[in-house]
């Protein structure tokens, strides 16, 4: 199945840009029209028809709606220190998307070996991820952040955390108001406490949830996934402090990339099976 | 921590190749009496003391050993189709050695574009995850073999099988005598087989597990994945009559190597978490 994607969309009428044009009407010779399938990036798909079939920008009727096209019954939000070898960080954003996930955040951490980070080639990979998996929604790459901003920004308020140090043993005894489950994957090498699994948290979660008026409607998870270094005490500590439940992946050493996979993959499993 | 491996072991002597001896020596300049560990890939890490420091062949003497070093408590084989891009396959091969997997068979389709599989790198990638993802076990690389010969070769004798076609719901129902639980991924375009999810088979499984006298004690899993284009009707209806059952990996359309890191991930949350 061809998919294509349009950000220009205005009533019944959705244009192509330069690259999507070529493609549909250079590559794949389609003509004024035929019906072809765009995406909105935003979750829908449209049935459309040509009506200019211009290669340099293509116009289009839409003449269908699917909404929530390939959506996941939860929103996934993935913050991933960026990876010394920046295709493994490629790597992640194309099979994360693939899996599902809604939003990926690269978080600067004090053990980072890699500081800078382009968002442009990862938006790429997720436009083409979403169209060669069948999404409507197309994954946002937001612009980097500290680890420090990330947990200042997306964390909850200090005081409706004070327990969610994971000994509650369930982490969502003490969820935000917000209804958002924030966890942060962190080895303690020191052992200072006692981590709950990421299925475990994402089950009790999923038992437990219920559409808060703050939240959107359904289970919000937000992940941290630190650098080959592991998040500093300090970040990690932070983090706790702002409602991040610290989890394990389980007793495999994984990459950085491999952990964020496996959080995914970890979402994917515990509401969808 | 840094690992070595070596496949040269003779009582409490181990040999270290070329290569190793090579990175041992001349890069991280180790010299006699030095402790170094070293996995021999099936299974145990050695402690040993260099007693001949050559770049060339470094010699130790071990002097401790841990059995089962980084193991997980099933045994998985994966059995999956060629990429077209190699690429993916060798980034599916160290992604499921982290997560967890102990042989992998490329495995040509009716439908396969790709036809011909050179074993060589895998293997190095397999070592260096292996080490990496700190597993005294390196997964088994095998050579390719058509999907038809892999169902002949490692499927159930159809007699103890005639059951599995997945209708009953979980598929260990008429689990064969040797204990082995047989998944085959399949789309079914025309839906003429029900399919349990992975999950649910591998939880069925694990529920019911009792070590087989034929067995090797843990619970195994044969998991097949098909190329681009899926199994033919033809191999799946043979994959079945030899006791394959049908799952599906979840509503996400995944391309075959996710698939595959899919279903090592789902082997590893539904045995380890």
């Amino acid at each position: 199945m061809e998919i294509f994607y349009s950000k220009d969309i205005e009533g019944n009428i959705c244009r192509l840009d330069a690259e999507e044009s070529g493609h549909c009407i250079k590559v794949l010779r389609h003509r004024n029209g035929d019906e072809i399938n765009v995406i909105d990036g935003k979750g829908t798909m449209m049935k459309c028809v040509l009506t200019q079939d211009s290669p340099k920008g293509a116009v289009a009727e839409i003449i269908g709606r699917t909404p929530c096209w390939g959506g996941h019954p939860y929103r996934l939000t993935l913050a991933v220190a960026p990876t010394k070898n920046s295709d493994r960080y490629e790597w992640f954003a194309e099979k994360s998307c693939e899996i599902g996930v809604d939003r990926i955040f690269p978080v600067i951490g004090q053990h980072s070996e890699r500081r800078v980070f382009k968002t442009a080639r990862v938006e790429k990979i997720l436009v083409s991820a979403s169209k060669q998996s069948l999404k409507g929604a197309v994954p946002e790459i937001c612009e980097p952040l500290s680890v420090k901003d990330f947990i200042l920004k997306y964390g909850a308020s200090p005081q409706c955390s004070g327990l969610q140090d994971g000994t509650s043993g369930n982490g969502y005894a003490t969820l935000p108001q917000d209804g958002i489950l924030r966890l942060i994957a962190y080895c303690f090498e020191d052992d200072s406490h006692r981590r709950t699994s990421v299925m475990e948290a994402l089950d009790s979660y999923r038992k437990a949830f219920e559409p808060s008026p703050a939240g959107n409607g359904v289970p919000e998870i937000i992940m941290m996934i630190g650098p080959e270094g592991d998040f500093s005490v300090e970040e990690a500590d932070l983090a706790i402090r702002h409602g991040f439940i610290p989890v394990h992946l389980g007793p495999s050493r994984l990459r950085t990339e491999t952990a964020a996979v496996t959080a995914a993959e970890a979402a994917y499993f515990g509401f969808l099976f």
